[in-house]
C-alpha cells in the first residue's frame, strides 16, 4: 500500500557512478544507471531478449549494454542496436521518470505522464555551503509506514535510544500534531533539561558547554509519500531555546526517506543536516558514526514489530495521542493511494 | 498436533535472569521474564499498543516495560501504565500460567483454568545433593514426535552414536514395551558386555575398572506431553545389574523434554542426572561435553527424516517391535489431544 | 519439464568413493553408493523403515547400512536384513538405474526398462590417454534449459567473458544452426583474429607463439538430454584453422553436462578435455582452475535470469537468429517430453 504517482529516493549518486545499480522500489524491479552525459535514467531491469538482468550490465558511451548477449539499450527504453540483429522491431522497456537533484536519485513509478520534477520535495540544506549533510542507507524488513509511524512519534527514543537520544523528559512533554495540507507536523519541546550524551557531543562540536541545563526541541513533519524531516536541536536553557541565536545552540534537521521496496521491506536513507560548524569533516563523520547506530536500533524493534503483525494480521492495535503523527499521515497516504484507483465503479 | 493443557518445559532459569526472552512454544510466541519478587512471567509477546515484541523491552521493578514506548506491563497482562497515558480501558494481554520448579521454567498454553502446578512432572534428582545435573538445549527442525520416537527405540545408538554409546548388543537384546496408564516404559538389559567409550568414561569417573564386562541397561520413560526420561547405567558383570551396589556401578537417567515450538520444529532440552560423585564439577562437564556432541548426532538424523517426511508425506512407514515404544506413546498422545477437542459434534 | 527416459550424469566417482552421496536428481531425492564389488548403486533416499535419509547410511560389505536403526538393503532395493527383525515382507524400495562410464555416474530416472547402458552418450575422449580431462561441479538456481540456451549461444562470451574468452570479433562472426536427427550443432569460425587471454596461455601451454593472429573456432553439440559438447580451439592463422596440424592449434572440448534437480535448479557438471601436451598436470590442473572461473560467470548470470523469469512469468522473450541452438534444442527436447506422456487422451 504505498502511493506510486510520487517521486521517491531510490539510490545515491556513489551508488550509480561506477556501474548500474538494480534496486527493486515498489515492486518495481529496476536498473539505475549514467546514461548521455551522466544523466541518471531507469530502466525494468529485464532484458527483452531473454529476461536478464541488466543490472548486471555495462554503460557504454551513455548506453546500458545488456551483460549476456550485448543488446543496447538507450535510456528511454528503446533498443538502440544488438550486435547482428536489426532490432527496430524489438518491444519497448518501460523506463521511468528519473531525477538526481539535493544529492539524491528520485524515480517515479507511476504514470509517467504526471511525473513533474517540481513535485519534488524541497530539501533547503542540499548544496548549501552553510550546511553540512552526511547518512546512510538501510534496508530493513517492514512495511515503510511502520518506519513513518517511528519517526512521528519520537517517545520510541525514551526506550530505543537510551543510552543516545533517549531522556525520561521526551515522556512528559506534551506533544502536539496538526495536518497542513498534506503535510503533518508534531512537535515536542524540553526545557531546562539535562542533554543527553548524543546532544551533548553536539553542543561540544559546536565549542559550547555541555554540562548546563537546556531547552531541547523536536519538530516532526512528514510529507507523502515517505519522507520525514526532523528538527532537532537543543540550546543553552533560557537562551530562547529553538529561537535561540545559533551560538547559543546546536540545531540540525534528521532526515529520513522511507521508500518501499514491497509492502513489507523498505530503503531506509537516513542522514542528518546541520548548520553548525559545517566544513568541519571530522565533527560531520562522528555524527554519522552516531547516528548510525542509533538508528540501527530502531531496525532490529521494527522488523520485531512486522513479524509480530504478519503472524496476528487481525489484531487491533491502540491508537494513543502519540500515535496521532503516525494516524494522520497514515490518513494522508490512504487518501493518496485511493485517488490512484481507477473510478470506473463509481455511480 | 501436540496437547496443550499440560506443562511444557519453556526455558531454563538462566534464559531469563538478565533479560526477557521471545520464545515460541507450540506455536505461541511467548515472553518470559522475571515479575515481582524474581517471580517468573509469561506473557502473549505481543505490545497492545502497536504490536511490538516484548521481548525486546526491559524489566524494571517486577514489571515488563515495552522497549518501544515504554507501556508497563503487570505480570498478568494488565497495563499498568504508560507515560502520558491513562490505561484503564487498555485491553489484556494473554498471561501464560508459568512455574519454575526444578531447575526449568514450565509452561501451560492451553486453558488455564486447568493449570494446577501440582501436574508438572515430578523429577526426584532435582534439588537433591545426592545428585548432579547438566544439560543444554538443541533447536531442532522436526516435529517433535520424531524425538519422542528416537528416544523411546534406543537400538538407534548402534547406528547413530557408533563412537560413544553404540554397540552391537543393543540390537541383540529383547526389548520389552508396555503402558502403565499414561506411562509408556521400554527397557533393554544386556548382560556381560564390553562397555562403550562413554560408559568407560564414566565407570573411570566412578573409579571402577573399565576394561572389564559390565550388565548394561535401558529403561526409557514416556509421560505426557513429551518428556522421556530414560535409566541407563552400566554395573561391573555379575554384581546385580541394575540392582548392583552403587559402589559396584554407574547410574544416571537420561533427561530429555522435547517441547514443540511449531508442527515441525521443537526445542530439545537434554540433559544427564548421575548420583555418583555428583560433587565432582569436572566430571559433570566432562559428561555434559559428551552427551551435548552425542545428542547432535541425532539432531542431524532427525532433520532429514522430517525433510523426508515433508517430500512424502503420503508415505506408509514401518511399524515394527522396536518402534512399539514410540507407537504407545504416540497413542497416548493422540488420546490427550482428542479429549482437548471441542465435544459439540458428539450426538 | 525434463524428459526422464534418459541418462544423466548424477556425479562423479569420487563423489562415492568413501561414503554414499544423497543427491536429488530430476526431482528424485536419491542416494548413490559403491555396491558389491564397488559397483554403483542408486535407490530411493528413503528408508521404509521410518523415512530416514539412507544417504546419512554407510556401506558395509557392498550393503547399504541405514544410518538410523540399521536396515540393511540390497542394491536392488529388497531389505536383506535387519536386527533383530524378519524382512521378507517389508516393502521394496525403487532402485535407479544406474551405471559407471567415462569418469561419471550415470543415473536413469524414468521407466527402467527401457534403461540401455548403450543410450549412454559416448565421449571418446575419455579414458583415452592421448586426452586429458578435468572438470568441476556447480550448484546453480536456473532451469537446466537456460544453461543450454547459455551454451548454444556463446555471443555471451563477449560480455559475460570479457576478460578470458570473449572478443568483439564473436558476435561480428556469422552463426550456423542446424538439427541432426536428436543434435543441435551451432558453429562459429573467426579469421586472422587475436587470441584473447584464455587461449594465449592455451596456446602457451602448446609451446605456441600467442602474439600471432589467430582463426578461431566454436562448434556447439546438444544432444539429449542436457549434454553440450564445445569443440573450441585457435590455429595459427592461414594454417588450415580447424583442420590445421595438431602442431599449429590448440583444440579442446568443452564438456556440459546440465542435471536438472528440480524445475528450477541443477547441478552442473563442467569440464574440458584436450589433446595437447595431455600428460602435463600442471597445465591440467592451470586450465581447470581458469575454466572454473569462467563458467562462475555464468551462473550468476543465470540465477539473476531465472528470478527475473520466476518474477515475470507471462513476459514474451525475443527469439533471435543467435537463440537457434537453443530454440532448437528445447525443440527436442519437448519432442521428448511429450513422447513420455501417456496416450490415453488420442482419439
Amino acid at each position: 500500500m504505498f502511493p506510486k504517482n510520487t517521486w521517491y529516493v531510490a539510490c545515491t549518486p556513489s551508488e550509480i557512478d561506477d556501474k548500474p545499480l538494480g534496486r527493486q522500489i515498489c515492486g518495481e524491479k529496476i536498473v539505475f544507471y549514467r546514461g548521455p552525459e551522466g544523466k541518471v535514467a531507469a530502466l525494468d531491469d529485464f532484458c527483452p531478449h531473454r529476461g536478464a538482468a541488466l543490472s548486471l550490465g555495462t554503460v557504454c558511451e551513455g548506453k546500458l549494454v545488456c551483460g549476456y548477449h550485448g543488446l543496447v539499450m538507450n535510456c528511454d527504453g528503446k533498443v538502440a542496436s544488438m550486435p547482428g540483429q536489426r532490432v527496430q522491431g524489438f518491444p519497448r522497456t518501460r523506463s521511468f521518470p528519473v531525477v538526481e537533484r539535493y544529492g539524491f536519485i528520485w524515480v517515479w513509478t507511476g504514470d509517467e505522464k504526471l511525473a513533474d520534477p517540481d513535485l519534488i520535495h524541497p530539501l533547503e540544506w542540499a548544496d548549501n555551503p552553510e550546511w553540512a549533510y552526511a547518512g546512510g542507507l538501510y534496508h530493513v524488513k517492514c512495511d515503510y509506514r511502520l518506519m513513518i509511524d517511528n519517526l512521528m512519534d519520537l517517545t520510541h527514543e525514551t526506550y530505543v535510544h537510551t543510552s543516545s537520544i533517549g531522556q525520561k523528559e521526551i515522556d512528559e512533554a506534551p506533544v502536539n500534531t496538526k495536518t497542513e495540507g498534506d503535510m503533518v507536523v508534531t512537535s515536542r519541546y524540553m526545557e531546562n533539561v539535562m542533554a543527553p550524551p548524543f546532544w551533548r557531543a553536539n553542543l561540544r562540536g559546536n565549542n559550547l558547554a555541555d554540562d548546563v541545563p537546556v531547552d531541547r526541541w523536536q519538530v516532526c513533519r512528514f510529507t507523502p509519500p515517505s519522507h520525514v524531516m526532523i528538527e532537532v536541536g537543543v540550546a543553552h536553557a533560557g537562551k530562547g531555546g529553538y529561537h535561540a541565536d545559533p551560538k547559543d545552540k546546536v540545531h540540525s534537521i534528521v532526515v529520513d526517506f522511507c521508500t518501499p521496496e514491497t509492502e513489507t521491506t523498505m530503503w531506509y536513507f537516513w542522514g542528518m543536516a546541520r548548520n553548525f560548524n559545517p566544513k568541519d569533516k571530522a565533527l560531520t563523520a562522528q555524527i554519522r558514526e552516531g547516528q548510525g547506530k542509533v538508528f540501527a536500533e530502531d531496525t532490529v524493534v521494527l522488523e520485531a514489530q512486522q513479524r509480530n503483525l504478519n503472524t496476528f494480521p487481525e489484531r487491533k492495535l491502540l491508537l494513543l495521542n502519540i500515535d496521532a503523527g503516525g494516524v494522520q499521515s497514515r490518513r494522508i497516504l490512504d487518501r493518496l493511494i485511493a485517488e490512484e484507483q481507477p473510478q470506473t465503479q463509481t455511480a
